[in-house]
């Protein structure tokens, strides 16, 4: 008997703690804690839709009552569940989601000093705010360090580490001269477990270094102090009081502190593993492996896929990422995602689906899905841009919107949001084909997330798509599940890959492309790549006055054969 | 005393008949009726939204209704009322608006043979099904008399009358076999009122005939056989049972039949005049004069000009149609127009616009312009293009479709139809260009139809997009304003340039644009010019990248100032 496991899987809105039997991966006990700041957890600024922070009160608070919560239900699910038997803790949050925090590595935001300011918060992944920081790193590390941009895509985005760090000590000083250090949201929560928040010496992992603050071992680490000093002084100064080693997540972040034993009703000293991003980490509870790429579907998508640390792997333009040890240990973790995916969706359920198709949002898609299922690729006569939060990859550029072309005077509610799924596709076959051209084969595609696993219309749109059978991933929580597994591995008792073996499935229904949709939806991505790229790249020049007419024959074709 | 005269205009979902006093254009009595059939008075095909039909039994049930409805309420209203002193009828109409008729002038769709054949319906202006027709019509009249052409503006669109009754004759050979005849709804009711619908008699006004039918007096009337054969020998056919001959709206289609005199309590012989669409009568009804552009302002929009017939004018690319007499007698008469404008909005509020506005339309409808009012232009980060329903005027492409660009995750409705109502106000900027850059200037601009009396906030726009001040027509009814004119003049008791001097005003508020407004809505005109220019027109060639990035920099600009 192997024993137990938890991961806390640390998302855009809430958080949940999953406990899992690491003999079958069963789920004894889960629990979710909603953020309770701003809206669905995150702070906005009404000036300015590129800000968006979180509440550090909310984390600490969703860690207590998310694993005392799966715990009290492991013990009601399973009378021979045994709380001494927990062997491991795992932990995967969103990122580049970067927190400032004083000299003891408590986060500037629980200081009433800074109660009020926005700055002093945690800056969460999709904080858009620094994107004239970005644009001017991508310039600078052209210029001189040509080697950081190769390893994240060739453009530094606005999304990560040292672009919010440098728009907070440009645009806040006050602040950013309080913040002894940053730390990501994946490495301060071990940390707080361990009781080890001293940011000279707390764990750090290698997934958020390596994929967000152009950390290489090869370079010695973070970037150097010179290329930092070109950005500012004030940056090449923080190095020192950063870090200068991140590690896989398979390894131990420390031991349960004795203060955080007793609230949990843990052993102290259980293992807590390095954190790790909730994509890597959902990659590895959906079973990833070489040749697998793992998507997964939620408000945003993250597309992972590892290769073996001993590859000649060619630097992909507009990934997000290359990084040894990222998704597992010596493999090269390659990170993909769309910045918004169930995002766009839920902005359009609240703000443009009148209250004919039901009350709730659950009931609107309920009812816009039914619609959905009886209509035909092309009928619509919509096409779409997925671009309502930026273009993560291949573009690299948050400086975009969204767009909707081709509606008429009838157009109706449900067929606007099948064009926006279709452009959610859309934009996950032109990542797919990117990591293809560079000599990374795809030969399954495992997806998980909530979209995955209650959208079977969104499915069988993206199986049709992507022209490929997508399996679903059993567990409903492979974040979660993943965090769990690393736990259970950094504890020493069990390998990554056994865990992975015992506990990762996919489910028995399996979405088949269905040819005649292929077809259609062939015709339309070569427009919606036009599209794409006339408005996204700069090497783009053409004409476009065939575009709406082209999608007006798809749609005559498609009506006149239903 | 000049007497009182009925003016009737059959809008796209209702009718209106309105009683004036001509001394002074005081309104005595009005009345609506809405059109029962279908959806709000258009019969649909959910096959293809190009399908737009009416039912002719519509037309004379809100012929009796309305105008006896007017005359109650003229006498109600005012004691010093005589029925006996109306001196006149007249009558305008959407158009091309094609009823398939017998040889008797009996509209088809009252034969219960074709009860259920929509095709033997009333062909709508915006009906769109003959786009193919339009084509090829355009083809061989570029080729064979580019003439034809030079008048409507270079292309020969599928909302008028050749387009339709060819491609109900390629599509329906039954119907059209049983057509002995078609007539345009404008001369159909005149006829109707006069008794004297025998197709081969009645009383053809050359607004529809010149606008719609390449009608002109220089090539010896429509289109010659030799001409006709080359699209079909069933339209040279045709041509014998069609006129010769057509007529300004000024002059007399007949005298009131005995049998509609009794049903509306009028005298029998009373003065009916020709018919015209209702643009071109709600322009005289809103004082048109050279060197004054009258916007009608309705779920589509026309724009008319007069121009005196002794001028040289140039063909303008584009422009609906230059046709002498079809406003004023003795002008040329230019029609350009918007093929949706009221409609777009309506699009959007019945099927996009959540309850949280309101649960009318019109409660939305007040919420968004109360939110829009405290924006300033640019805030939204939206470009939108006004093409739901094609593009009349300057593209005539009904192969077009509409267009929203830059939404985020924050994009809230009122914001979408901020940038739906600039976005009809950029098209109508297009048209006023092009009339200007082809010799003709525009001195004066008066507004008319419901969103110009309802909509301030849009009117405030609106100035602020054309760069003029925007006068508001002070009869809300201009277009039956203008028809009672015309039924006045007919009777010969008085010329139409004196019932306009005595019946047309003004408003006393002109909304006067905001050069701060101007500024920004400068560089998004330049944006919507080169996607219109892109999406448009087969010469336009470029780059687009810059524009989703210059209208954030706008909305950037636009929020930081607010």
């Amino acid at each position: 008997m192997k024993g137990y496991a938890i991961g806390i899987d640390f998302g855009t809105n809430s958080c949940r703690s999953l406990l899992i039997d690491l003999d079958d991966g069963r789920e004894l006990g889960s629990k979710v804690f909603p953020y309770p700041s701003g809206e669905a957890g995150i702070l906005l600024d009404s000036k300015d839709p590129n800000v968006a922070r979180q509440n550090p009160q909310d984390y600490i608070d969703g860690l207590e009552d998310t694993i005392t919560g799966a715990i009290a239900q492991a013990k009601a699910t399973d009378a021979n569940f045994n709380v001494e038997k927990v062997v491991g803790i795992g932990v995967d949050t969103t990122g580049s989601t970067v927190i400032p925090v004083d000299a003891s590595g408590t986060p500037l935001a629980l200081d009433s000093r800074f109660a009020d300011n926005l700055n002093a918060f945690v800056w969460l992944w999709k904080d858009h705010t620094a994107h004239a920081e970005a644009a001017a790193i991508t310039e600078k590390a052209a210029a001189l360090r040509p080697e950081y941009l190769a390893k994240c895509g060739g453009i530094y985005s606005s999304e990560w580490w040292w672009s919010k760090i440098w728009r907070l000590q440009k645009t806040d000083p006050e602040v950013f001269r309080a913040a002894h250090s940053f730390v990501e949201h994946c490495d301060y929560i071990p940390a707080l477990l361990t009781g080890s928040t001293d940011p000279a010496t707390l764990k750090r992992g290698v997934c958020s270094a390596g994929h967000k603050a152009m950390y290489n071992a090869d370079w010695g680490g973070l970037p150097d102090k010179e290329f930092l000093a070109e950005l500012d002084p004030a940056l090449a100064d923080l190095r020192d009081r950063l870090y200068d080693h991140a590690v896989p997540a398979n390894q131990l972040a420390g031991g349960l502190s004795d203060h955080w034993a007793s609230k949990l009703g843990l052993k102290p000293g259980t293992a807590v593993a390095v954190g790790a991003f909730d994509a890597h980490m959902g990659a590895v509870g959906a079973g990833i492996k070489e040749g697998t790429l793992v998507k997964i579907l939620g408000t945003s998508t993250c597309d992972c896929m590892v290769v073996p640390n001993s590859t000649d792997l060619a630097d992909i333009p507009g990934l997000c990422g290359i990084v040894d040890g990222s998704v597992l240990p010596d493999h090269f973790g390659l990170e993909a995602g769309q910045s918004a995916v169930g995002d766009i969706f839920l902005w359009f359920v609240n703000h443009l689906v009148p209250d004919s198709y039901g009350k709730t949002n659950d009931e609107k898609f309920a009812a816009m899905e039914a619609k959905l299922s009886a209509q035909k690729p092309g009928e619509t006569g919509l096409l779409a841009l997925d671009w309502n939060n930026g273009n993560r990859t291949i573009l690299v550029d948050v400086r975009l919107g969204g767009m909707i072309l081709g509606q008429t005077l009838h157009t109706e509610a449900h067929e606007i949001y099948r064009a926006l799924i279709e452009a959610t596709a859309f934009g996950a076959l032109t990542i797919i084909k990117r990591i293809e051209e560079y000599g990374v084969p795809v030969h399954e595609v495992i997806n998980t997330g909530g979209l995955a696993v209650k959208n079977a219309t969104l499915m069988q749109i993206y199986a049709d798509i992507l022209g490929r059978p997508l399996k679903v991933s059993a567990s409903e929580q492979t974040c979660a599940m993943g965090a769990a597994l690393f736990g259970a591995a950094s504890s020493g008792r069990v390998s990554l890959a056994d865990a992975q073996a015992s506990c990762c499935r996919v489910r028995d229904r399996v979405y088949e492309p269905i040819p005649e949709n292929q077809k259609v939806y062939e015709k339309l991505y070569a427009l919606y790549r036009t599209l794409h790229d006339a408005f996204g790249t700069a090497s783009w020049s053409g004409s476009l006055d065939h575009v709406m007419k082209e999608v007006i024959t798809i749609r005559q074709e498609a009506r006149s054969a239903s």
